[in-house]
């Protein structure tokens, strides 16, 4: 079963030829492919379907009256809806920025937050253990208005910075706060799991930058959309003008597909009535709702994998807690989108990764995230035949009982 | 009639209540968008048609097999086929890199061609009059490996240098060649004119680094999707990590419709036997291809453009050869996707995009392209009713009769 898991780089790069014959595939759980919510896309095949004629959205233009003058009106309504339904963010006095992907918005969020002659760069920073390619995203172009500045719980200078949070945060599920707390600091809020197939909506984020993904949210990570929320004006129009220089404005076509697709899950949150003042018309209302159908789906892996983990004494997982979701109306689990795994002991000088990596599952290491190699991340949102194969991988390394998978 | 033309920003930024009540419409030629080829597609609407299922392109990846793990298999098969049939560019020893249109892979490239750990930034240049965006995208970011380096005739360092050369160019239609020519520089060709719609397909491009953009071969600037041909292999790998770093990726939804658009301009070119050694057996061979349908119209455009300028004594436009094109198999002539319009003379200190504009024709003057102000570039590739307009205004600034027009 395992040599037909579908191989996928390595921290998105290519890993040519690593399947060789005779090999075990290697099971690529580095990176959050959100290919698990592809169950209720089957599912919701026609619901979702759009369709493209030739002569369709050929300018560059989405909207001349708005200052975002790229975003479609039609994923701007929707994407507002989706709060209102969802209650995870304030929007009504918020600017939406549309972007390919949340990674886009991260620079253009950092470019417009920087001072921009400034004769040393700001520090961006984020307390660890912190997303992996924040990093990255912060240096790859040696900026001189910013630069990363690693862990922000080591931040201690008294100048202007750019803090990131992510909440819940990516590794470790983790609700956050920003931790550097000084008057002359900016923070960026990236509420990409902000949703609650993972965890519960406790309040209504109301900050002054929050950004969001569509890969996250639904699952459609290959349309590249992301959004930002923001609340002044001016810095609006500086993300704007980076997205203008960056990429002339972002494909109309994916931002049609997810107002289409935002819209199926309104429309399937509404159906169940979580929409206040609904009228529950829907004839076909025998459909979950996507967050409920992916928590389902979220809460069973979790358990099984919680299970395994107690068996063996080798790894041990965060504890989360149970809080009331004011979407779900209930108190609901937390049920991150990766597992953040660590060894109980590092004897032997082994570390995380290249120990999952012996059964050829690749995780990212703890060290790329800010923190020791006992620690690594494996996604929890693959597909069903993915992640069964981990369970068995994983308890091969334990040396448990395959009862537990 | 002019004032139901569209109004549209100047330089892509939001000119809200430009429009008031009672006033006539701005005419927005100062971009190239391109909505002039809607009309071949609003013909070709059915061929052109994709649909996107709700569970389709959910992942990142595109192809684990290749280098350019987020490239369509699908578009790169298209955009190999298209320059085949038309002959502008060798691309059999060169990697396809997909990006967010071609802005994002000149960015891309400039990351891949500087010296990673640089002290200083490398100039980049290009030829006046050069493309306006490049000096934003080379500066933006305000990279330490990298800076604006301004025009390449004035470039007389010997230091490392990239150049930039546009060819046919952005904004005056010429072709061009490099023209620093030192050992220590680089050269992006940024081909996105080299189709037959606008110039002879003098001979097939063969560049290390080449780039192409959907939006002004098709017109679908919409979508942004843009292609570069790279020879070198670490060059490749380097524009991929970049463009990884900076949107994981590009819409695989604009990828997959770029390629089926791709494809229609390719069976259109050769159901009218330009692929060589290809068998007519389309029943439906009346239909025009997509160049010569597109040369038609550029070419009535001109020519009456042409007839109206020299019926006043205000302006000149660029002169331009008739060369034989290998694609169309017969002498052509230039037609750029922009005029080059000179004003005769400047007296009384105006520039000729403020001339333009007393009668509400927004122009990119020819400062923004490193020349003097008598310069100004006005897009000829909008719908039939914004190009006849700009006739209409046009004669009423020349105070020449409308018989010309």
């Amino acid at each position: 079963m395992g040599a037909t898991v579908k191989a996928s780089p390595a921290n998105f790069a290519a890993e040519n030829g690593e399947n060789g014959a005779g090999k075990v595939a290697v099971l690529n759980l580095a990176q959050g492919d959100p290919t698990m919510f592809g169950a209720y896309w089957e599912k919701m095949s026609e619901k979702g379907t759009i369709a493209f004629t030739g002569a369709q959205s050929m300018s560059y233009y989405s909207n001349t009256k708005s200052i975002c003058w790229f975003l479609e009106p039609e994923l701007e309504k929707e994407i507002r809806r989706l709060h209102g339904v969802v209650g995870n963010a304030v929007e009504e006095e918020h600017y939406v920025v549309v972007g390919t992907g949340s990674s886009q918005l991260i620079q253009a969020a950092l470019y417009a937050l920087s001072p921009p002659d400034a004769d040393l760069p700001v520090n961006v920073v984020c307390a660890a253990p912190y997303y992996s390619s924040y990093p990255e995203v912060a240096d790859i172009v040696r900026s001189r208005s910013y630069k990363w500045g690693g862990d922000a719980r080591k931040y201690d200078r008294d100048e202007p910075y750019i803090e990131l949070v992510t909440t819940p945060n990516n590794p470790d599920g983790a609700i956050r706060e920003p931790v550097v707390n000084k008057p002359q600091g900016t923070v960026i809020y990236d509420l990409a799991y902000y949703w609650p197939n993972y965890t519960a909506i406790s309040s209504a984020a109301d900050h002054d930058l929050m950004l969001f993904t569509f890969s996250k949210c639904t699952g459609h990570a290959g349309s590249r959309i992301g959004w930002a929320l923001v609340r002044d004006k001016e810095v609006a129009k500086k993300m704007i003008k980076y997205m203008e220089v960056s990429t002339i404005g972002v494909s109309k076509d994916s931002q049609l597909r997810a107002a289409k697709i935002l819209g199926v899950v309104s429309d399937s949150c509404c159906s169940h009535g979580a929409e206040e003042g609904f009228e529950d018309e829907d004839e076909d209302d025998e459909e979950e709702d996507f967050f409920s159908f992916s928590r389902n789906i979220l809460r069973e892996r979790w358990q099984r994998l919680s299970q395994l983990v107690k068996a063996g004494n080798l790894f041990t997982l965060q504890k989360y807690p149970t809080q009331y979701c004011h979407f779900a109306k209930d108190m609901t689990d937390t049920l991150p989108a990766f597992a953040w795994i660590r060894m109980t002991s590092n004897e032997g000088g082994m570390d995380c990764a290249e120990l999952l990596k012996e059964q050829r599952i690749l995780a990212r290491s703890g060290t790329r995230f800010g923190v020791d190699n006992m620690f690594a991340r494996v996604s929890m949102v693959s597909t069903d035949e993915e992640f069964n194969t981990f369970l068995q991988r994983l308890a091969i390394i334990q040396g448990t009982s395959p009862i537990y998978i």
